[in-house]
């Protein structure tokens, strides 16, 4: 199968949305996705964009991708955020997942930033293996706090 | 004790570096602080910045910040992360990280994201019990992923 990774276009985000959509599935949270194809080519490709994406092709198609953008660690300046990193179902196992973790580290290596993060669920238990495999560093006391939007209007109307 | 909350400027770095280096011991890993005054200086303040920091006074001398940026959620879009939220040991529990978190939820609330969200170790239980009766969720089944300066090193002479 020929596989390549490439920086991704205005042009791919309809399909770019529908691997979203997949992962938001499996993670069990179908509902959530609120973002739309036009708020994608806005937010990644205009002006000072707020985040980079790379496609993952095997055959010509489209059957992942990686999000990725910048975070600021108090400790560490400037770091490279992974924000997903999604293989279509039907392709899981033939390495496409891997060419993308490469393609993103080399991009942070080649930007010099002293560190690279993500997030994991914690029973995703062939990820955690996978990162594992690849030397990341699963911090289990480390949990993500969210306020949503319902969470942000309570907060702002108890003020 | 007269309390103000106000955006951070250049002159405030030291004492914003020191702050961090409090909560860095506080965190049990106080070599990690590699960031210095000019960086935070340079990325905070200089073109784009990267950050937006905000500080917590108490009789006119600085006792909190707030240290704030965007991120990309690809179910919600643009949205807001507190990357660290600090109060010196002198002065806690006098009201100042409520302040804080006051202003930056505010600061989201503005802006119009549609989550604010940051990271808490699962032992601080005072600081859970706070955020959780601010309505935030603490998402236990999520860990945080890290792949170091070392780690993307080793990682790259793999390839």
């Amino acid at each position: 199968m020929d596989q390549i990774i490439r920086t991704a276009s205005r042009e791919d985000m309809p399909k770019v949305l529908e691997l979203i959509k997949e992962l938001a599935h499996f993670e069990r949270e179908p509902d959530q996705v609120e973002v739309t194809v036009d708020q994608l080519i806005k937010d990644g490709f205009d002006g000072h964009p707020d985040f980079r994406c790379f496609i993952g092709e095997i055959n010509n198609k489209i059957e992942g991708m990686a999000l990725v953008y910048m975070r600021y660690s108090t400790w560490k300046g400037k770091v490279l955020h992974l924000e997903d990193l999604i293989v279509s179902k039907a392709m899981r196992g033939v390495g496409l997942g891997t060419k993308l973790l490469d393609h993103v580290i080399k991009y942070g290596y080649d930007l010099g930033v002293k560190r690279i993060g993500w997030e994991v669920l914690d029973w995703n238990e062939d990820a955690i293996k996978f990162y594992e495999k690849k030397g990341a560093k699963i911090m289990r006391d480390w949990d993500v706090v969210q306020l949503d939007e319902a969470g942000i209007k309570t907060y702002i109307s108890n003020l």
